[in-house]
């Protein structure tokens, strides 16, 4: 298996395409899921070349850890939520279908079902409004 | 939210229940799922105290995700996979039910659907040979 830098995190880290961002360090990046399966919905990359969690180096692994922590937190904290799943797929059998490394964080709240994967687009203008919120939470 | 030492996987950890054990080091600590999503479904927990994600020091965050990746690479080796889901939970909106944090490694095989969480329970001997498979295939 091998990492093609043609890949949407790819361009979105390269600003060849756009994207909702919440978070940026040297090692890592996060933005909002354009198919939110709740609001809040947002994933956490290494900039690092990573097909998935297989092939990534274990400081990239750490790093994006610690971020996804952070985020957590901030989304539930944004979206006043009960709790975050978190979610990371490998290869298509996974339902893995970016093949960049990305860490699913779902914000979640009591008695409401997960949507499903890949459902309807949000617009941009609330991607950003909730990535806004989210950073805001953070601080 | 606070940690309750009286948790099934602290009690796995001071060896007062019984478990697969898959892997043990200084800071973390592996055993198979008893109610498997699929067969070699196996969760890492870090051995510090810690409910879940939110409450998590990095260093043990780092500590976990390392051992992640080795054993999803081992589990899909073990069990001829074609991918691997990663899921974790944070507090009951999200599903979680023990609280001691805990990463799920779900083998996953080209057109096979994910079982539902919390279905049947697996003998202790199929958990016992799987663990062992598991382990061959780290090294």
């Amino acid at each position: 298996m091998s990492y093609d830098d043609q890949n949407i995190f790819a361009k979105i880290l390269r600003r060849e395409l756009p994207a909702a961002i919440v978070y940026e360090d040297e090692r890592t990046a996060a933005f909002m899921d354009i198919m939110p399966r709740s609001p809040g919905h947002c994933l956490v990359i290494p900039k690092a070349h990573a097909r998935n969690l297989l092939d990534c180096d274990e400081a990239d692994l750490a790093a994006c850890m610690a971020v996804v922590k952070k985020l957590s937190g901030a989304a539930m904290r944004a979206f006043g939520a009960d709790g975050v799943t978190l979610l990371q797929a490998n290869e298509s059998a996974a339902g893995q279908e970016v093949f960049h490394l990305h860490f699913h964080i779902i914000p979640r709240h009591d008695g409401e079902k997960l949507k499903p994967p890949a459902g309807e687009m949000e617009s941009p203008d609330v991607l950003m409004a909730n990535a806004d919120k989210i950073r805001a939470a953070m601080e």
